[in-house]
């Protein structure tokens, strides 16, 4: 039987990693931090390949100014961190009444000799809830300084390398992959969990992974939702379809979304849909490097304005795609009016255009990906953007 | 077209919903509490049907000690609000460079009349961030007294009702489908990810649901994980292969363990197949009406410790199953040495039996979920626990 090696299940150089820290190291200086203690599990991902849902619970990973690297987690990760991760030290707290997982954290720090710094928190993250991060504060009150660094991964995350892109190209591959196999087994009468099921296995058997939120699937009135629900339903003879999915690989994401129409086609159906084509292409020309990023979602709204869509659009039209984790994988930053980022080469994004109608019960949307490039920007889908009548 | 019409899109009766209504109230007068500020989405899916993952982003249900309900959230969420709960007064926070929902929710309070009164919080919510919690803290900071409330509805929730255990028994046989996929499908040579598609493709054409953590699957030295992790391989001639998976009907979960073996095997792993399955049935038959649940998990320890296989096992043999949205189907409350809570029918967990010989590379898993019934308690699952080997 097969051994465990450390770091055997890495998915870039050890070389990458290297670069990535020191990039980091680098912004803490900047920031005059001494420690980062991450919470998010994309920066542990990004950091050193650690790959687990185990942020569910208390789990820290913590980065000194001088490179070294301390992993707090539970039992059941420690296996796991050694085989996807380039961390070494590896520390376990126990479960039980009395367990106190944010002392311990105080205690390695105090062992590192963090004592009265100034410690970077990752108080945004998904695996620190507002009351461990209540007990995090409580437990090193008076220890050291704490400034929010929530963003300062993000930031570095924001524009990928080449490796990176490898992967999100692969991701687009098997987004494409699930939008056929949605189209295949899309039919009057069909039943949405037989199309979803077909999605999923064009990624998964495609070696992708599971998508950081579900699938957005919606018929009849559900068209017009952009959140996944529970209870699956036929389609009718005469129906729309919404569909906002990801192909998945190495945890990176690419986004598309569409509405299908089944059987007759209400011509203001038809209308939303050029509407829609209009819209994303302009969003798309709008992604320029040196340009901020809102400025996708301006001529998104300046297109479905001009076409009296302005009540049946949302406040934001998109946003960065990128190594999100469980519940979402909607990255940082969101394309809505007024964001500042400058665009650069590098850059992923799904844009998103959708034009729910809810008095009239008509749902059309269509999304998809694309990378900034130095000239502009290159969509990532080798889909067509055409309307889907079947 | 059809035009989504309030609450006709919720999966349990009114009067359903009016009794957990009346149970919570009751409940918040007993702790002296005006109102509850809800962020777990599972509370709020218990208490109203409202289904989406729209917690991701900063999101409130508010119950005040009338009975009166009021949600907070974002723009993308109040159509599915309408379509999936019985929520009336749905009020919309918008994205921008300075929004402040917490503000907005304060605003709400007021106009409630909660100003200088005690206010429960679920602090322990994915949906609240660290972040977002110091942004409620200081906006409610001298508004209202708060109080941790966050075990307030998982209390409640922990006992299901008859209409929520038809949705629990779905979800088991849902994952027995899956079992039966995985086997069919495990083979030497075989790709994880088609095992993977099969097993989830089982649930969705069932009409069932995403999981709420990803399925684990690990072949080789990743069938000692019990997270998931991406980077899917082929099985070898001789292998092993441990999969962790949940039926999920109406987001109730029903979950099953296994490890399987392919071509050649260690006489070792069948060893540890019958420690697991007699510490399996140990804790099965350990989970009884009056007992602590901790219980499970001591007779668990018992079994595998008396084969000297103590330091394989982990600190914790199963938890709580229900309403759990991502990124966790581990619920309230978890079965360690200690766990007080006394078992009642109703009550649904899921027990792994998890030995993992790191130094010799050996994995063994078994786990089924059971309802805790008058007399002692059920499998909920028609799979054998038998060794499979292909």
């Amino acid at each position: 039987m097969t051994v465990v090696t450390p770091g055997e299940h890495i998915h870039f150089s050890r070389d990458e990693f290297a670069a990535r820290r020191a990039r980091t190291l680098a912004e803490m200086q900047r920031r005059g931090l001494s420690t980062l203690l991450m919470f998010r599990q994309e920066s542990m991902y990004w950091l050193t390949g650690y790959d687990t849902f185990g942020y569910v619970y208390f789990q820290c990973l913590v980065l000194t100014d001088d490179g070294r690297m301390v992993l707090l987690t539970r039992a059941p990760d420690r296996l796991q961190a050694r085989f996807t991760s380039i961390v070494e030290d590896i520390r376990i707290w126990v479960d039980g009444p009395d367990a106190s997982p944010a002392q311990d954290l105080r205690d390695i720090l105090r062992e590192l000799g963090r004592a009265g710094t100034t410690l970077g928190v990752e108080w945004e993250a998904y695996g620190l809830t507002a009351r461990n991060g209540q007990r995090l504060s409580a437990a090193l009150d008076g220890f050291a300084t704490l400034d929010d660094a929530s963003d300062l991964i993000s930031r570095l995350r924001v524009v990928k390398s080449a490796a990176e892109l490898e992967y999100v190209r692969r991701a687009a591959a098997l987004a494409d992959d699930a939008l056929d196999a949605a189209e295949l087994a899309t039919a009057p009468g069909a039943f949405e969990g037989d199309i979803l099921a077909d999605m999923q296995s064009a990624v998964f058997t495609g070696g992708g992974d599971d998508p950081a939120n579900e699938y957005i699937i919606g018929s009849g009135p559900g068209a017009l939702m952009c959140r996944y629900f529970t209870g699956r339903r036929h389609l009718d003879a005469d129906d729309q379809l919404t569909l906002e999915f990801a192909g998945a690989y190495r945890h990176y994401h690419a986004c598309l979304m569409r509405t299908f129409l089944v059987g007759h086609a209400d011509p203001r159906l038809i209308d939303m849909h050029a509407a829609c084509t209009d819209a994303l292409l302009a969003a798309e020309a709008a992604l320029r490097p040196g340009d901020p990023v809102g400025a996708a979602f301006d001529a998104h709204a300046r297109t479905l304005d001009a076409r009296g869509l302005r009540e049946h659009r949302l406040n934001a039209c998109g946003y960065s795609l990128g190594t999100t984790y469980a519940p979402n994988w909607m990255d940082w930053p969101m394309l809505y009016a007024g964001q500042a980022l400058e665009a650069q080469p590098g850059m992923v994004f799904f844009i998103h255009i959708i034009v729910f109608d809810a008095t009239n019960g008509l749902a059309m949307t269509l999304g998809r990906t694309s990378l900034v490039t130095e000239r502009g920007s290159e969509s990532l889908s080798r889909g067509s953007i055409e309307l889907v009548q079947k």
